[in-house]
């Protein structure tokens, strides 16, 4: 039987459990795949965190240089994360004539030129189902199943944390500081959850995930990026009533006029399949020219689940040699004829604290109008008045940023009423 | 550049789905995929058909030898449907060299070992994605996805026709009749609609979606399949009043106890992710042992959308040189081994109607307390008496079919109630 010879670089959280779905299911995958994929080497500085998974000592390797030249290691999963040293080391495992499965998004995201010209050079095989959405099967989908498709967008709920926090400021109505005190003691935010709440890792997949469906590479930094932190509880609970959940969304967009991308807390109508993804779960939401609409949803983050995606590319490059998927063309930027939208087409939702007098309501209305905004929901709360102040809210039909921006603008050099939030609306 | 040739055999709704995406994108493969893929060949006995999609007359065979002996013919589309000719055709063109795309769920499901053999000795690959679920990629992320895991349970909503039925009764209360004879004039439905609505569509599908899951072929006839011709409007709604949605669900489970097979109209308890699943979508919920949920949602049938599942493999196969995955391990039977689960588990919904009298229901749930049932919802409707006769509505907590049965007989073979209906549900 085939022997295939595996390399784990880090043991975090998706490093011990790709280890522990690989060593207890090797007498299943000998039975079904037909090949004996066996953990060879692991590269982890704590050195007691391998010994308590249960890895042999002799396994246990102190640099890379001795995973690249242990010839018993074929395939190297790498499970560290961020850019450096991981980068240095893929690229030492590609030149090394190892093929290499990863679950890094931002190593993936900012350097795939770099990474699909080493695998090429050396005839590896580099697999990165793992570093989009966890146990969501994204990438594979889009590479292979939709392939006869132009795809005309996609929508995505593609970080964990956020959806967490936001699904329980929903539940609870508690406030962000709140709910991410509370996450970060539980474990479903880290201490240090910038890269999350503000977005970064939403657009580093979206990156992977844009490049993919538009046929170029798209660098993360051409992505608006707007996160979670200035969530209000209120306009959660406004939306609520008027029919929509509030959701960190990834939104990419290929058309006539361009590419749009975009991540940012959106109101989601309740019905749409993407309303009801809530909690940890994740979900991406894709539309093409032939298949319609395409929804993947599942876990997007975890040990077994991003696991999951890590051993099946493993099992994918233990299985077919030589094979290498075609992505981004191997270039560090988008091809020079694209065009990317920056004036997005959107429906809003916009809250205003007003004077309590006659005809504000008219005269804001009037506002939005001259700015050619037409308006599809209001609520006026008179019963919520306090200190001559009364909330209105407005859902607009769709319309284009710029436009609401200087409405925005106009509302609040006047003296009737002040915008307290304004929130992009997906029907 | 790389040429490919191609032959559909059938212009059907997805035959001609199929054409008009591969020329209408013939341009943008050659730039995106590297590939020139042009049909170089139909088969259609309706000439007319073929005209009138802009098919030149040169390009029409007329019969199966002249397809297979075109030199310019690398895969052959069968998008025909049913066993025969289908199955001889599918067999000629693997016997002559060409590789195989189909989309032709009954006959992969009762022939995929004659059609997986014939593939192997001559070298030739055979897809089948769009087999099953239409735009749906579940065939690819079982397969390839989820290859580490050993898969728990799939839960499918997988047929379009019974799904867009049993939506309209849900939302409109409309009777199974009515809805039929308006779903064939819309041409949701077929005139003989007997594979869909008695279920043996979903069956064929889930033969093949458990049979790549499990790893054993699993015969359709091994599947308890139960049609939605008997649905009364009276259920689904009581089902609504009690937090359910009722649906045509295959359901495909293994565990210790053995493999379980079965399709049958089943209550979902609303807020599960299939039970959003509405009209002609369809949807199939996986459990693996490593990457937990995923749910895979999106059109499973239609000319396009069949056609993009189409498309997807033809691409695949012409990218591809002599790529064939295995799958039933070519067997037609079940492993000798595999034990099949008959006395399934399940909670169920149970309506009877009751003499009103004082003590009828502590005596049905004697009944079915003797039996080991316990009984987690009740609804009794003394406002609905009729005749003397009230309507009862009991949901069981999780118990086994034969003690149901059991209980049943019991109640309707003494005098005070009787039992109308008996559905399976799913929390």
């Amino acid at each position: 039987m085939k022997k295939v010879g595996i390399a784990i670089l880090g043991l975090g959280v998706v490093g011990g459990g790709t280890y522990k779905i690989l060593s207890e299911h090797r007498e299943f995958y000998k039975k079904i795949h037909g090949v004996d994929i066996v953990v060879e080497s692991v590269l982890e500085l704590r050195k007691e965190r391998a010994l308590s998974l249960g890895i042999e000592e002799h396994k246990i390797a102190s640099n890379i240089a001795e995973v690249c030249s242990n010839p018993d290691v074929d395939i190297v999963v790498e499970v560290m994360g961020g850019v450096e040293p991981a980068k240095t080391f893929v690229l030492s495992a590609l030149n090394a004539g190892k093929s290499v499965v990863t679950s890094n998004k931002e190593l993936f995201c900012k350097y795939s030129h770099e990474l699909e010209n080493a695998a090429k050079k050396n005839n590896c095989g580099l697999f990165y189902e793992a570093s989009c959405v966890g146990g969501v099967p994204v990438i594979r989908t889009l590479l292979d199943n939709l392939q006869g498709n132009k795809i005309l967008s996609m929508m995505g709920i593609i970080n964990g944390t956020t959806n967490y926090i936001l699904t329980k400021m929903s539940n609870d109505g508690a406030s962000y500081e709140e709910v991410l005190k509370e996450a970060q003691k539980l474990g479903y935010a880290e201490a240090d959850s910038t890269a999350d709440v503000e977005g970064y890792d939403a657009a580093y997949k979206l990156s992977i995930l844009s490049s993919l469906s538009f046929h170029t590479k798209i660098p993360y930094t051409k992505i608006y990026r707007e996160g979670i932190t200035g969530v209000n509880a209120l306009d959660i609970e406004y939306g609520k009533r008027m029919g929509y959940v509030l959701k960190l969304l990834a939104i990419g967009k290929n058309s006539d006029s361009g590419i749009e991308v975009r991540v940012h807390p959106t109101f989601i109508k309740c019905g749409h399949p993407l309303a009801g993804v809530n909690d940890s779960f994740n979900a991406v939401y894709i539309t093409g020219d032939s298949v319609e609409d395409v929804m993947l949803y599942g876990r997007g983050a975890g040990a077994l689940p991003t696991g999951s995606a890590i051993v099946g590319d493993v099992i994918y490059c233990a299985t077919h040699d030589n094979f290498n998927y075609s992505t981004f063309k191997n270039t560090a930027s988008a091809a020079p004829s694209t065009k990317f939208v920056t004036n997005f087409e959107s429906a809003y939702y916009i809250r205003l604290s007003a004077k309590d007098k006659a005809g504000v309501l008219s005269k804001v209305s009037a506002v939005l109008s001259k700015h050619g905004i037409s308006v599809a929901q209001v609520v006026q709360e008179d019963d919520k008045k306090s200190n001559g102040v009364v909330p209105i809210i407005l859902i607009t039909h769709l319309t284009h940023e710029k436009d609401v921006n200087k409405a925005v603008d106009e509302i609040n050099s006047g003296e009737l009423a002040n915008v307290d939030s304004v929130i992009r609306v997906v029907s």
